[in-house]
């Protein structure tokens, strides 16, 4: 009876969902969130309605200014109507409630407004995984209707970047100050970035630091043989008239050049240069075939990570796996048995026959 | 054949390893690290010798000085010829290269040093969690006999701060710069640490930040019914006076009080009275039975680690779980099947029996 009851509810939720109700979205995400009972089976009912956003991941050191970033183009976006759905997994966002009180005044801006949404993910405890769950509830974000959906994430971390790094557009977030960060970041930040924005770009050494960024991208495009090759353009010459070059030669070749944008995200300056060019990488993806593929390896990856999930759960569901850890632990203190030892065990308890 | 070759490869390992050859050492950090055939079964075997050394996570925002600081620690054990361990989850740690020249000719003072091992560890990539295998190649540097295991991790990232606040002693480095970024890492940082640093001290801002960290200590510390109510201290009054009253309060109750260090990294100020801390910590930890509590609580987090890492493993090594995600994903890609429906059938495939 329960379960029938419990279906009928997430069937109503599913009915209030699919009519706009936001308190519907509320719930929803709540479910995905804390991993409620049906929170999957409401996910995999909505699939076939989540491939319509366009996915932006803004990530960058703590500081950069990446929220007030968010907002600004929120605020853009709803120019043109389109309705932008937040999610934001970053400490400093003044959406998770960590930031200073001007950032949350500046917010209220579009907090208030019917066609914006925002939501902050608890970085801790998130059940199988922060970047798995922040992903889903992206995905509940496009199944609503959001045209544009925003994941807003610090750019340190393994999980953080992971959840960037799938958007379908990946904005990196500099600010001049960041200095040894840029240095620090640099790795993991290049591979993920689509475009880059140099933001507070009204402070000293904004200029410096969008062409040492044009630079590393120039030395990274003169790696590519198609586009040095084919269109013989120099690895050695790195002025400004080389790098257009190469930008160019990359255009010519269908390859995506980042750009890097200037923007100063308390004014706003910039933010319109910023949206425009997310089009245009909206078209490269769909033109390219980047958009599939791209969404492809999304959906591969999520299979993987639900089929871990799963197993995770299945692990601990019976309450014999924590028996046998809390029988082993005398020894395991005493040296006596290792966790590998008492991992076997309990991966044994759950009899998997195919091996 | 190959199984008892490998085998016995694996024994003469574990007998140069114990035997104290730096290469044996090496050898087997990267079996774990890339998670090579034998690498579990390695560490079960050295599990009994891992109880040994003080492990120290220090953690803190890009540019907080940890790497610059964590080789001044250094040095000062090896004043008192301690071995010391370091492993490195840093993008912008010199240990894993992404820092500047300077701070590479400062690591060398301790990098040719025989009596300290440094270890700098692939953010992206590691196979079944970054902070398993980190924490597995720091119990091999503790199996190894090093009496200092220093885990050194950027601040941010659900991961990396994990991976600090899984040490016996968990250092956070602040500078006065920071600014945004500590109100940014606050939450995260405030939670793991039981030694605050205010590094490059000698510039202006460090006295405040001292302050306002005692003061943020100060009054947690004032929400512990046990400190305020039993000796009588007041939650409003905040002076300094009013903030020795709680830590002599916390301390006479037999609690930790978090001390707040001023350090200048460069010059090594302040590094001697941070050893002492963390020694300080240490008698504590033992004395008030935490260090059991702690170290119980690493290991029953581990056997849960392994299992799931087992299962994973598991999912995907018959390779019909990849043929089936294959197969699907047509039906993923046009929306007709989910990313729920298809891991349920992975899942299947394994034919759990206990469920």
């Amino acid at each position: 009876m329960t379960s029938s009851t419990e279906t009928s509810r997430e069937q109503d939720l599913l009915g209030r969902f699919r009519a706009g109700q936001r308190t519907a979205l509320a719930r929803a995400i709540s479910m995905v969130e804390n991993g409620r009972p049906g929170f999957e089976a409401l996910l995999s009912e909505l699939h076939g309605e989540m491939l319509r956003a366009h996915r932006i991941g803004i990530t960058g050191p703590p500081g950069a200014g990446k929220s007030t970033l968010t907002s600004r183009l929120a605020m853009e976006y709803r120019k043109a109507e389109e309705k932008v759905g937040i999610v934001a997994v970053d400490p400093s966002s003044p959406f998770t409630g960590g930031a200073l009180l001007g950032d949350r005044i500046r917010m209220t801006n579009i907090s208030t407004d019917p066609g914006v949404f925002i939501r902050s993910m608890a970085t801790r405890g998130a059940l199988g995984g922060l970047a798995t769950t922040t992903k889903e509830v992206a995905d509940l974000l496009d199944a609503y209707g959001f045209e544009r959906v925003v994941m807003e994430t610090v750019g340190v971390g393994q999980s953080e970047l992971e959840i960037a790094g799938t958007a379908d557009t990946c904005v990196v977030v500099l600010v001049p100050e960041s200095g040894d960060s840029i240095q620090a970041m640099k790795a993991g930040l290049m591979e993920i970035a689509d475009v880059f924005v140099v933001n507070k770009s009204d402070r000293p050494g904004a200029d410096k630091l969008a062409n040492e960024l044009e630079l590393m991208l120039h030395m990274r495009l003169g790696d590519m043989p198609q586009s040095a090759g084919h269109h013989g353009v120099s690895l050695k010459t790195v002025g400004r008239h080389a790098r257009e070059s190469a930008r160019q030669a990359a255009a010519e070749s269908g390859a995506w050049a980042i750009p890097v944008i200037k923007t100063v995200g308390q004014s706003g300056e910039g933010v319109e240069e910023l949206a425009r060019t997310l089009d245009r990488h909206r078209v490269y993806l769909q033109d390219s075939g980047e958009m599939s593929r791209r969404r492809r390896a999304r959906l591969e990856e999520r299979v993987r990570a639900v089929v871990e999930r799963r197993l995770q759960r299945l692990a601990w569901k019976s309450g014999r796996g924590e028996e046998i850890l809390a029988q082993a632990l005398p020894e395991l203190e005493g040296g006596g048995q290792s966790p590998y030892e008492v991992a076997e065990r309990i991966v044994a308890e759950l009899g998997i026959t195919q091996r």
